[in-house]
């Protein structure tokens, strides 16, 4: 670069400095107090328990082909498996129970356990694990890798905003994740009507239940039945075509309301329940 | 523009880039797969349940003439009411909590739930979900108005730092909010002095009490009181004198300690206890 | 500068602008509606209680040589001291416990309360408040200030990505610190293996038990032992050299798999844990 570029660019920097805007060297990490992991590490090869990941929600998925018995004795799980599938992300509960739902349909595993963290990474709502449990290793890494294929669908009906989010979820059978996680009784229909801030859910909810004949599972909310999320959420189940029907009519107000606290809410992948 | 500017901006751009900074264009979030809600909206109207909007906190008030009553089976509420008011935020428990004391001593309304999901995007309290009941729809929706416009007085002594915040609450008369929220007598002065970090709150906390004989309600922190927020609270109650001027003790030295992690704490909207 | 450059810098920013960065200047906040809360400060020396601050985790620490008998009632301690040590942070739980743990045993003080927020400013993990009790106001001082001294050590095995962190502890012999919040044998080794988002934790701890003969004492996780945070973690005593052998076996393998959604983590002081 000749100098008077240079000097142009420096002033321009100078400029930005003055306005607020901090230039971050980006190999100023490693220069400035950032120490490498490298150290710690014998090889770069995977751990064998990883699965796969998947960008969305940051989201990991693994499997424990025999877990140690002094661990499995400290899990909150409903039935011993010494083969161990984990799902585990910092955004997302929704769309990960949906896609485990149709990862246990579709395997020989089992839903043992899932726990909802508060995350979303400063966000409105959950983050989430889930464990699964089988006899065969094979089996599990299937079942978590159906799982994480399942999330570009199960995302489908996440719209975000500055403000907040919306969530909508539908399966025409539900399986053992939306039964251990929200109630969903097994083969029926079941939706999720979700929004944030939580008081938007319960105008969508209202709206949702008014347009069609279903039955109202629960209602989630910060202090019942969330890990003090700001989501307000309905359970629904019944018939199919009334529960999709009810789904698309909370989603229809929920838009129209997060809307109005700013930007149009936006999802990252194509929407499902049509 | 001409080539040469072009060129010399495109020079900068690179130059920033290789420094770190990304530029995202305003219109690339809808042509990487942002998906815009319009498809699902019949109109842009706004729904008849909605009242109004503030942009500190996000919050959205809004009003449902008629609940459905197998909703109205789920909500978590002290007595039942068709006509429910709504008031839900992402950032501020106490601002919304005295604002809506105030809505529901000019109206003929109840506050029937007050529930704090640990949010405030990041930061290290509450949102807000506060629900009321009336019998009239244009008294809720006169009720949800009257809180959105107390909120610019209510945040008056919400201080903010990188670091963390304070929030200070007075009023010489407390009034449903305040008694279900806070376990504040009603009809006598009510005081909130919180702190964030928590142990800050603890130090405010006994200032005020020192200063002025006051009663203490009770005292919360992260694991008691609070959804987990990173909080120390104190609430007391007593002669409006004395309840204002342990408020205030324990605003100076909030004030000093939470500079100390860096910048000074500054407020929204102009303080209002003083 | 000369009309041509202002007229340049004036184009870049303009052209900045239309990409989308927003440029701040620096006294806008002050201008706009920032008030200053100097008016209600009577003076700008520190208030007595002040012990110190680090700027890892926003961490504070004070001590209340003669606590308010009131307030003293309204905590949550396990003994009554009038002498109070307060250390609190927004970002870190084990840091702080392992940092406090050395500063009981090196001073006549004891640990009265701990408790977790839900918070690191957005991030998986936990903030931290904790209270200990003394009989003269200058060991309690003298703790707090040994504690925050010991934070650059105890964060030396916190590892961060965008997608979640790590956290690594490892002590000899364990006091009352550790005891309180872990459960941790007193006078016994003890470690502790974390990970989050919370999966990654799971698969430590089974490599971290497998590697060497330790006690399991409990495992965290979003819904039990933990304030809703996105971890998984492990608490296990023993052995010295096997506690410190299994810590480093699931340092090894959280780092590997953390680093599989995306950057490598890194920590911000050097590793202890050796």
């Amino acid at each position: 670069m000749s100098k008077d570029k240079d000097a142009l660019v420096e002033q321009v920097m100078g400029e930005l400095l003055k306005k607020g805007i901090s230039l971050k060297d980006k190999n100023q990490s490693n220069a400035s107090g950032g120490f490498e992991m490298n150290d710690f590490l014998n090889s770069t090869s995977v751990v064998p328990e990883f699965v796969g990941t998947r960008e969305i929600g940051d989201t990991i998925g693994m499997c424990i082909p025999s877990v140690d018995p002094t661990l499995l004795d400290q899990l909150h799980i409903t039935k011993r498996y010494s083969v161990l599938g984990i799902l585990s992300a910092r955004s997302g509960a929704g769309p990960h129970i949906m896609a485990m739902d149709e990862a246990v349909k579709a395997t020989n595993t089992e839903v043992i356990d899932i726990e909802l963290p508060r995350d979303t990474k400063g966000g409105a709502g959950h983050g989430s694990l889930i464990l699964i449990g089988g006899y065969d290793p094979s089996d599990v890494r299937s079942a978590i890798n159906v799982a994480l294929d399942n999330l570009s669908r199960t995302f489908g009906d996440v719209y975000n905003s500055a403000a907040g989010h919306l969530e909508l979820q539908f399966t025409a059978r539900a399986s053992g994740a939306c039964h251990m996680a929200f109630g969903a009784p097994e083969g029926k229909a079941y939706g999720l009507i979700c929004g944030a801030p939580s008081g938007i859910g319960v105008v969508m909810a209202d709206t949702a239940i008014k347009t069609a004949g279903v039955n109202v599972l629960s209602f989630a909310s910060p202090a019942h039945g969330t890990s003090f999320s700001n989501e307000g959420m309905v359970h629904i189940s019944g018939d199919s075509g009334a529960v999709r029907q009810a789904v698309m009519a909370g989603r229809e107000v929920g838009l129209k309301l997060l809307a109005q606290l700013g930007e149009k809410p936006v999802n990252d992948f194509p929407s499902y329940i049509k």
